[in-house]
């Protein structure tokens, strides 16, 4: 026995709290009412949660419904857009890109910077640490809470915890992530998520196309195309993250399997071929700006480079198709921008090599977020311990049952868990 | 309101008969006390469904239980190898093969008939319904019940129906196989079930994996490689054929993009240059035993031969494991028998252009049914309907409630469902 009661109590709390947030969040406007019909939950349980939640800025409560009767119970809940944001950082070849995104997915603070990140883990991450700290000091300065930091990371990520296995455009090997960059600024291990830019990318497209409405893809291919290029698998409307989470690794599908060296040793690969780099090179072009200029005015070489790595995208892609039989590809980061002349071979090389296609010919269109997509999909990751399991963030010091040692918190604003609220069960 | 009862009663015992069924198929020897915990049905209900499954020689009951007490109920009961079989067949380019499979796996009357199928649907047609009717001979002379047909096709199937859309190594376009079948045997379309081989071999595989027991991989790349070459994929322990059926055309991945035409309109396709007929071409042999022979003898143009469809699988199978972290490929068809000469090649390419294989190298393994997996897995998918609807085998004349027309049944021996059983609740 402790002096705030049975464990079983915090944990029912725990478990209860999380249920009315995922109502609410499945159903913004909801009632108090309406949460406890679909929770079955009683309804002072749900208001003393509720309570909970708006006071950690989790939810909002706005206006009254119009229904006869006293109370508030007639009020509409919805995700507070003030409450914690979610810090995503983006570590790409030639950028470090960062943003705070809210609960309802409202961006602040979105800031690139450019800079070459081949030159070693270290120098990288005091670059990274260093965005870090600015985003936080702003987030600080206009009092936004900040409720974990997810990292968006070219290359292969254990599932668990924050060790980069390798990411060869950026020359590393084994780089445990989440613990050096602990080091270096004011967030612990365990509220930094690392994860594969990719794979981030394609939730977070997966997530605008759901908010965006109408009939969306429940099954695609979303390709990142950077200097690297990787792809998040979306499968029955959920990411398929390979089985160790190590999978989506198109940029290195053979496409001249003789073909030159690339940075992960092999040869031919589709990014050292079709990538960023690889298209500014024959393009003549020095930079992404630059060469959409060239486009624009249709210069020839230009158009040709870009047709070219189109054609050898095709090429990787329509192996993706065979094996999944996936009837959308989504063309995201540089990519996106330059749909308007990728579309046309890359459509023609899937029509041709794609057995399918005859039938369901395969539809390529160009990723909504663009660019945005990895560092926000990275910030919604950060929030996601936040929404299902909010006491971490209410009251940070009380481990969750079970918890392993990467649930305590120290970064933002919190309020402390004083439990006037009595155990719901 | 009909002769026999509201339909409520009828659709509560077909839901409460293929329970009971699949107790006893999850767990060979449970008595029918057992059967009642895991059910939750009473013992009465469990023992008149359990009498109506021993009649219709699906349920087989033995011996005794050592336990005190009176009744039957401490008998030990599993499926009846004497049950229904499934018939299956496989369509392949140089041969068909059927056989008989039954409730516990067991297998009977398998035959290979040699024969060039790229003559045209219309006489591969003849010769596979010259097969069809004699196994089903054969097994009405043995008295064996045929509870079902299954087809496995090297092309791409529509998911629900019998339709072939493609098999580019058979020449065929849009054949609805399961109609056409079914004009020229004893079987209705209903009872016919079609397969891409691939897909069914992989089935077949990842059962009889299970059955040998032991540590088995829960997710794997399974290759059928004939003529054509098409993968089973496992993941998670179930079969991930493509989000409309049409996925795991490895055959058609682009190993050398720009080389020679292939039979599905494309360039370079893995299939047109590592599959059996282009390996036999290169290696000098008439057919795969005359070069496992030259292999035996160490024969330097066939070995090189071998090696060089290695290499190249390996490259196709990079971009796989690449795109889906699989930890394993398993080798079926004639590759399993390839096997020894194979495995080396492929594990080199695959270590050298798998991101994740300096961490995880890719385990490659020999398919435990080699070429029987095909039709194996054709004969077992015809069971499927019985072991989940074991009413459908029982009652034929008697549609299920939502019943296509795809459920009536003409094959074998049934028994008649008067119903002596009251209904279970």
């Amino acid at each position: 026995m402790t002096a705030t009661g049975p464990a079983g109590q915090h944990t029912v709390r725990r478990h209860n709290c999380a249920l009315v947030l995922a109502a609410v969040a499945n159903e913004p406007g909801v009632s108090r009412a309406g949460v406890a019909t679909r929770t079955g939950l009683t309804k002072a349980t749900v208001s003393s949660l509720v309570d909970r939640l708006v006071l950690a800025s989790l939810i909002r409560e706005e206006g009254r419904q119009h229904r006869s009767g006293p109370g508030r119970r007639g009020t509409s809940l919805s995700l507070s857009p003030d409450g914690p944001h979610g810090l995503g950082v983006e570590i790409a070849v030639d950028h470090v890109t960062t943003c705070l995104v809210g609960l309802t997915g409202g961006t602040r603070h979105a800031h690139v910077r450019r800079a070459d990140n081949r030159d070693g883990p270290a120098r990288t991450l005091e670059r990274v640490a260093g965005e870090v700290a600015d985003a936080l000091r702003r987030a600080e300065h206009d009092g936004i809470p900040v409720g974990g930091v997810g990292v968006a990371v070219p290359g292969l990520v254990e599932a668990s915890g924050g060790r980069v296995h390798r990411a060869p455009n950026l020359g590393w090997h084994d780089v445990d992530l989440a613990e050096e960059l602990a080091c270096r600024v004011p967030v612990a291990p365990g509220e930094l998520v690392v994860g594969n830019e990719a794979n981030l990318a394609a939730l977070a497209e997966l997530a605008a196309l759901r908010q965006a409405g109408g009939e969306i893809p429940e099954s695609f291919v979303h390709v990142s195309g950077e200097v690297g290029i990787g792809a998040g698998l979306v499968l029955g409307g959920e990411l398929f993250d390979g089985t160790r989470g190590f999978g989506g690794e198109l940029g290195h599908f053979p496409v001249r399997p003789r073909g030159p060296r690339c940075s992960c040793g092999s040869r031919g690969c589709l990014e050292r071929l079709a990538g960023q780099d690889a298209i500014l090179d024959r393009a003549g072009a020095r930079d992404v700006d630059a060469l959409l200029a060239l486009l624009d005015a249709a210069d020839r070489t230009a158009t040709s480079a870009v047709r070219s790595a189109g054609r050898l995208l095709g090429t990787a892609l329509s192996s993706a198709v065979n094996l999944l039989d996936v009837p959308t590809v989504v063309l995201g980061g540089t990519y996106a921008r330059l749909h308007p002349w990728l579309a046309d071979p890359l459509t023609d090389e899937l029509g041709t090599r794609v057995l399918s296609a005859r039938w369901h010919p395969v539809e390529v269109r160009a990723s909504v977020l663009g660019a945005d997509a990895a560092v926000r999909g990275a910030a919604t990751t950060a929030l996601r311990t936040i929404l299902t399991d909010p006491e971490s963030f209410i009251s940070p010091g009380r481990p969750p049952p079970h918890a392993d040692s990467r649930t305590t918190s120290s970064v933002g604003s919190r309020i402390d868990g004083g439990s006037g609220v009595s155990p719901a069960s």
